[in-house]
């Protein structure tokens, strides 16, 4: 069985309307999803509110109530038939996620084993077939067949073979593999 | 340059040590490290106290003051020379676990940059050339190269190549490579 590793924020979480909805609780409703268009979303805030946007990502609770994306469970569910799923978050660059992370991923996806949770900074690390991420700077470095998932920052991006969302990802990958 | 993953508990981290000390602080001193000669701690101790010996893995404080592995720090010195470095810990077993272990990595490793600090319970997925690892459930799956660190639990463990400690490690593994 073919291995495929799955990114966890912007690809199962949406981590976007989750910083989204914070920022609109500090600050009020000045940005929208479509300003998020081609671009990260520090860099879309006023400067003067990027110290509390950064704040927000280092707050333990922030990564325990994120929406999922739609279609995550029904894909993960299809997927898992044909692949071995592990899901991989670069959960190091905000170390008080950890337990948030596992918590969310064991309320939301309870068939994922906790085995095949994985936390790791750099995914060119993991020996999988194929690797879905919203983050080129992941992809590029993968050494299986990378896959980008859309997200608005992601919109640009040339380099991968693109799903544009979980129902578009199980087109294409039922059909591979 | 050829990469290697490294196991923290009974490779980098001396829990068998500091279960020890964690029992006989409740215990009293009944057993001794020679007692582990090739058995798992909670199969030596008497089955009345393996409940509180089950909860000392699951206190959160416990992963953060284990002592070092003799000579363990200036192995990941020497061998960061040849090889790129990655710890792997296969902490989802104990979840409340990741925030000591994070710690404990980055206050006695802070050569080894957090993006290559990696918590997974199922080490097959690593892409590595080589896992130094104390557990023959994680070793006999690897893709890479398996060699297995002598603890008192695995001395009768032949399957793989060994080494018996980190000094023993760095001089075959620096001939290597």
């Amino acid at each position: 069985m073919q291995r495929m590793a799955i990114d966890m924020d912007e690809v199962l979480a949406d981590t976007a309307a989750h910083q989204l909805a914070w920022y609109t609780r500090d600050f009020g409703p000045g940005i929208t999803i479509d300003d998020l268009h081609g671009r990260h979303f520090h860099t879309v805030v006023p400067e003067a509110h990027r110290p509390r946007i950064r704040e927000h990502l280092f707050d333990p609770t922030f990564f325990r109530d994120i929406p999922l994306v739609p279609g995550a469970i029904d894909a993960m569910r299809t997927l898992g038939e044909r692949y071995e799923i592990f899901v991989a978050s670069a959960a190091m660059e905000h170390p008080v996620s950890f337990n948030a992370k596992f918590a969310w991923l064991r309320e939301h996806f309870p068939e994922i084993p906790p085995t095949n949770c994985i936390f790791c900074g750099d995914k060119s690390v993991l020996g999988a077939d194929y690797l879905i991420d919203d983050s080129p700077y992941q992809l590029v470095k993968f050494r299986g067949e990378p896959i980008i998932f859309t997200a608005p920052h992601n919109v640009h991006e040339t380099r991968f073979r693109r799903v544009a969302d979980w129902p578009d990802a199980v087109r294409q990958l039922m059909a591979d593999g």
